[in-house]
């Protein structure tokens, strides 16, 4: 079954050098699978600063981009953490039994209640946070590295 | 007391984004404390692949690198793990107590015995394994993070 991989983020990639760090390791994982980067807007809060404004209208953009058939996941600091080879069985699992995996990188506010409840996991990078910008990078990675562990192809612990 | 930082890293930065990235970091660093990065050449090991002696021979570039008042700390896969609020909290006593903070990020096998031994602490920063060209914007940003949270300054939780 080919499983396509879809990864929807809050706010534009506005690092040079994060935008080039995305486009190399897409390139790559398009050699395993078909994959989609979806970049949505930042929601600015002018003057009211309203968070849970904010992250409501981030996740009414991002359920734009969702479908019933998808498998979703969100990148969020209390989530599972894994090692490398524990994030490519998860890979494996699920790019096996799912049509369609979606991954979530939030805004600065987090996710609404409802993307909670809807998400079928939760996963962690690390411990650290991350800017909101690298964990794409670093997230698309990883992403490679479970598909070459999976492949069998040499390049995690090189 | 104004204390220096020195990241030793084995590998020269063969990726241009990861180059750009540590350029950034590097520079709002720089606002903060004295920063130096030190890149080591791979050494080659040729058809032998003796991993030993290629660990012993890096490992005698980095040691010339390192002064008796250095305080070592290694970035290694079983290292401790801190949020980022504790890794600003280490950061800050070592800081006040250290005149000089050198952080090593090893080659593709790792750090010799006697690097091992001399060292004061051990850091991960994250379960997941990240190539050793990403670790270095990882940790920089990190450290950019630690003295903004050390003075107040916004950009943590942002």
């Amino acid at each position: 079954m080919a499983t396509k991989i879809k990864i929807i983020c809050v706010g534009k990639t506005s690092e040079p050098f994060v935008r080039e760090g995305i486009k190399l390791y897409e390139q790559r994982i398009k050699h395993f699978t078909g994959i989609q980067i979806v970049e949505l807007p930042d929601v600015k809060a002018g003057s009211v600063q309203n968070k849970l404004y904010v992250k409501e209208k981030e996740m009414l953009a991002v359920s734009k981009h969702i479908n019933p058939e998808d498998t979703l996941i969100l990148l969020d600091e209390n989530g599972t953490t894994y090692n490398s080879l524990e994030f490519a069985s998860f890979i494996e699992k699920h790019t096996s039994t799912s049509r369609s995996l979606v991954f979530i990188i939030g805004g600065a506010y987090g996710f609404s209640e409802l993307l909670y409840q809807k998400a079928k996991h939760k996963l962690s990078l690390s411990k650290l946070t991350y800017t909101h910008q690298l964990v794409r990078v670093i997230f698309l990675e990883q992403l490679y590295r479970a598909f070459t562990i999976i492949r069998n192809i040499p390049y995690h612990n090189q």
